[in-house]
């Protein structure tokens, strides 16, 4: 079955859960794989990064979109494309714990966003899948909503009423910076000074690496390259 | 503010809750209203609607869409359009515990549907509303998501991203019976045999009634017609 959660509220079990926070968590974590960080430490808070400073660490997350006072960097991709260290500790409001969230509720927890589009689809083929968006401080985030829709749009296999809405909400949309530009999260981005990171967020496919939970932490999870698609083995 | 709630999980504080379940508890209640009862009272269960037989009172509703035993009818809006009764005690899996659950958390609740589509319209022009979608069992209905669509798109004012992804589901079907058709609930009701209750759900602005929680009863709330809207004043 084929399901899409529009917040953390709807996270029911299933084989694998797709976390989407594509403004901006997923789309960082996933930029960070690609450029070379050996793994990404998702982590529930702020204060939580803070405990795990130690070598070849980066800080990078944001509050209210902005980098946290003693972090390396922010929440944008941009910054994740420049790999500073081996591992990307992430702290961030929405995306971070909605893929420590859904680590409890499904075995295997991969990364969407729309970088990574078409690997994430082939990782998915045949899988009972949650795609799971992780929205804005519990409410439902479009830009999330949309991304979710195309991966649905994408994949076989009977699919729940929320998979049709989101599909619905995606092929409405000429292009995804259209739906991404007209979302609560775009505006909120703009006003920090961070519109460059909508754009790039808004780019297709142009990474071929999807990121999974492949540990819990104390106060996260870790997620790893996968680089081969597991699921649809 | 203009904004939706999926499911009952994303229920909020608001001015005034708009509570939809279109197949088919608000479109029952709306019609029953609309035939001449004076009252509908929406209960949380089965067993609650058996212990409140008395002399007026028709009890109507569904377990797994058909009428459960010992109600005189089911939820059909076309069994509620023959006032049998002063009041019609109404007990359904969704839609009327999604009534229930608006009354705790809006000072006004009302009750739509296709059929009152334009008079909820009218009724809430200007006001702070969250429109409820009802669901199914907790997840998501496509058609409930698509009355939401209709009804938000046609108001002013500010609007949250789950009002916008409604608008772009219910924009995205050429008529209001494509959308119910393709839902999951439509599918569960044609295989009770009871296709024919989506295409009277499925009419337009064709009762200028509009229901709305007047008060709260031991296992349930009166709901009652509200002919002259009552927010636009």
């Amino acid at each position: 079955m084929i399901d899409v959660a529009f917040t953390r509220a709807d996270l029911r079990p299933a084989d694998v859960a797709v976390v989407i926070d594509v403004l901006r968590a997923t789309s960082t974590a996933t930029q960070a794989l690609a450029a070379g960080y050996r793994s990404v430490l998702c982590v529930e808070s702020v204060e939580v990064a803070l405990t795990l400073r130690g070598p070849g660490r980066v800080l990078a997350g944001e509050r209210r979109c902005v980098r946290p006072p003693g972090f390396d960097q922010g929440n944008s991709p941009g910054e994740a494309a420049h790999c500073r260290g081996d591992e990307l500790v992430l702290a961030t409001t929405n995306g971070a714990p909605a893929v420590i969230a859904a680590a409890q509720s499904a075995p295997l927890v991969l990364l969407a966003c729309l970088l990574n589009l078409d690997a994430v689809v082939a990782a998915l083929e045949g899988a009972d899948v949650q795609i799971v968006c992780a929205g804005t401080d519990g409410a439902v985030a479009l830009e999330d909503v949309y991304v979710a829709g195309r991966i649905s749009a994408r994949l076989r296999g009977r699919r729940t009423d929320a998979a049709r809405v989101a599909e619905r909400v995606a092929r409405s949309y000429p292009t995804a910076l259209a739906a991404l530009a007209q979302s609560a999260g775009a505006e909120a981005a703009r006003a920090a000074g961070l519109a460059g990171d909508i754009d790039d967020c808004a780019a297709e496919s142009t990474l071929d690496v999807v990121g999974r939970v492949s540990a819990a932490v104390d106060g996260g999870v870790t997620v790893d390259r996968c680089r081969v698609p597991s699921f649809s083995a």
